[in-house]
């Protein structure tokens, strides 16, 4: 006779009051400078003399940015943090508070959202973010979770899109494409690869890490005259920083550092490994420019070991993008991010 | 023959990148503590020196907190702004900037969002918020709107929900229940209301406007002991204020300030007017407690017509909400408001 099964409770059971206490018990404010949290209208915070407030939002609806078929609840708690996070580092901030709306489903587990709960809160312990604040509703559809997260950074080291300069070296941190194969295999399958590959290539795609330490380095250094994290693919970042900056970019194929567990996805996959490397996106490795004056300076750091970064281009006085071939040719790179509505 | 239509366009045809250029196109930074706006990772704010910060968050649902049947676009751009600006209100701040993300199902009419747009900066004007970031997105189901607001305050003005003390005067702006008497007559007709009363009840739901002046006078003259927008209902909110400070409160069913229009419209409907007094929520009205010493004070105020204000109660020392009939009994009041996830 099988087990009798524990009937699962339901967030409708639960209660929009009681699932606000469950955020409440994860909240440790060590951080005095949040004067008042959870439960009030709003949250009071005191910023940090002399530096200035960077604020980013995301979104994360279910059916557009992740499918509950292979996101687990704990993952995509802590993705709703450090997509966030990817973007207050690259605009040379430090994440300190966020603010979490979410819109559930009645018929969600209780289980399911104490797994998001945990991802949630690490993350933020990760990182030294305090949820100050936020809104529940149900959701006729499907999951709908909005975060914003506040950070703050010293003016003069704050990192914006437009600071390109003519003859700037471009960069890009650790490898490209792993997250668009990631999310190819979970739809799928594992296609012949080994698991160690398809544990890396899904892992970049469900719990991404944003690049911290290289970020704070190139921060910490002045060394970057823009920054930007490849969420939207190379091809749509690029085009980001061009246009913001009015230069022109160029960049050489061969440079574009790739994985061997891509390369061995694109072998058994027949998929094209530059068009991983020049389009994926739904990662946080980080494309930057650096003064051509410096560029010495940021390739010592990597080849002393302190920076896992990688020279794909440089800056120029065109407005276009180019991708240099490996014959040698030089052809326009046309933007192939993801953007939303269009078909 | 009947003139040809022409065929609206929609937000799948425009895409992503155009519909953030119609957004980029409302903004007017004179406001130069915003040092980066819409188009980075992040928006760059300079926090005024000595100013605390305030931040709160509000998600519009469509089919939970709004229905377009009903609704149009441009009371809705209005609302996500509004229901913000409230909160900060309330919480002793002035609203500053708001990042918006909005969540649209592909087939949504362009002109809908350009209404959206005009509705939104218009409340955005009234308050003197500059739009800062956001983010968007498709949607596969309905309109997730989710707004976050960030305001200013002094230190010392900042007031809290558990401020609360025995013996306090305990007040409402303004008049009670319209909201819900006109989200009753939006949904089930005009039920031989006049059209003013029809008017007035329904614009309360649609398009309600902050207390700006009422809570900037107690907020500037340290006057509210503790105070709250009635989003969720006056029983909720009593029952908020209580459990916050840690007291009792006591309010007088033949104090609860009515409109002219929703004593017609209990009348005409059999509603029961205390039914919506107590109850109604989805209104800006505001609740506040007042010292003991200040009552006087307080009263002055509101018989000189310098604030529309009504006594409807005091704090004591029990930690219940107890509400006196017109016959001199007092029983237990609960709190009735909305709560998601609830059956």
């Amino acid at each position: 006779m099988p087990e009798k099964l524990a009937r699962p409770m339901k967030i409708m059971e639960l209660g929009e009051f009681a699932l606000i206490e469950r955020f409440k018990a994860g909240v440790h404010h060590s951080d005095g400078a949040v004067v008042v949290g959870i439960g009030d209208d709003g949250a009071v915070l005191v910023p940090a003399a002399g530096m200035v407030t960077i604020a980013v939002t995301d979104m994360l609806i279910e059916g557009v940015h992740f499918d509950l078929a292979y996101y687990n609840f704990i993952d995509l708690g802590r993705k709703a943090v450090n997509v966030n996070v990817s973007d207050v580092l690259v605009m040379g901030g430090l994440p300190r508070y966020a603010l979490l709306s979410l819109a559930l489903p009645g018929g969600v587990d209780v289980a399911s959202i104490d797994q998001f709960i945990s991802g949630f809160f690490e993350a933020c312990e990760v990182y030294g973010i305090s949820l100050a604040g936020g809104d529940t509703s149900s959701s006729p559809g499907g999951l709908c979770i909005s975060v914003t997260l506040l950070g703050e950074a010293h003016a003069d080291e704050v990192v914006k899109r437009s600071g390109a300069g003519i003859g700037d070296g471009v960069y890009v941190t650790g490898t490209l494409g792993n997250s668009a194969a990631g999310l190819d295999i979970l739809r799928r399958g594992c296609m012949g690869l080994n698991h160690d590959d398809v544990y890396f290539l899904t892992q970049r795609h469900l719990n991404p890490q944003p690049r911290k330490d290289a970020v704070r380095l190139l921060t910490e250094r002045h060394l970057a005259t823009s920054m930007i994290d490849i969420s939207d693919g190379l091809s749509s970042e690029l085009h980001n920083i061009a246009r913001a900056s009015g230069k022109g970019i160029s960049i050489f194929e061969q440079k574009l550092p790739a994985s061997p567990a891509l390369l061995e996805f694109t072998e058994k996959t027949g998929v094209s490994a530059l068009e991983m490397l020049l389009h994926g996106g739904e990662e946080y490795e980080v494309l930057f420019t650096v003064d051509h004056d410096r560029v010495k300076e940021l390739d010592d750091l990597i080849a002393r070991g302190l920076l896992d970064a990688t020279a794909i281009g440089v800056v120029n006085k065109d407005t276009d993008v180019t991708v240099v071939e490996k014959n040698g040719r030089a052809r326009p790179l046309l933007p192939r991010g993801y953007e939303h509505f269009r078909v």
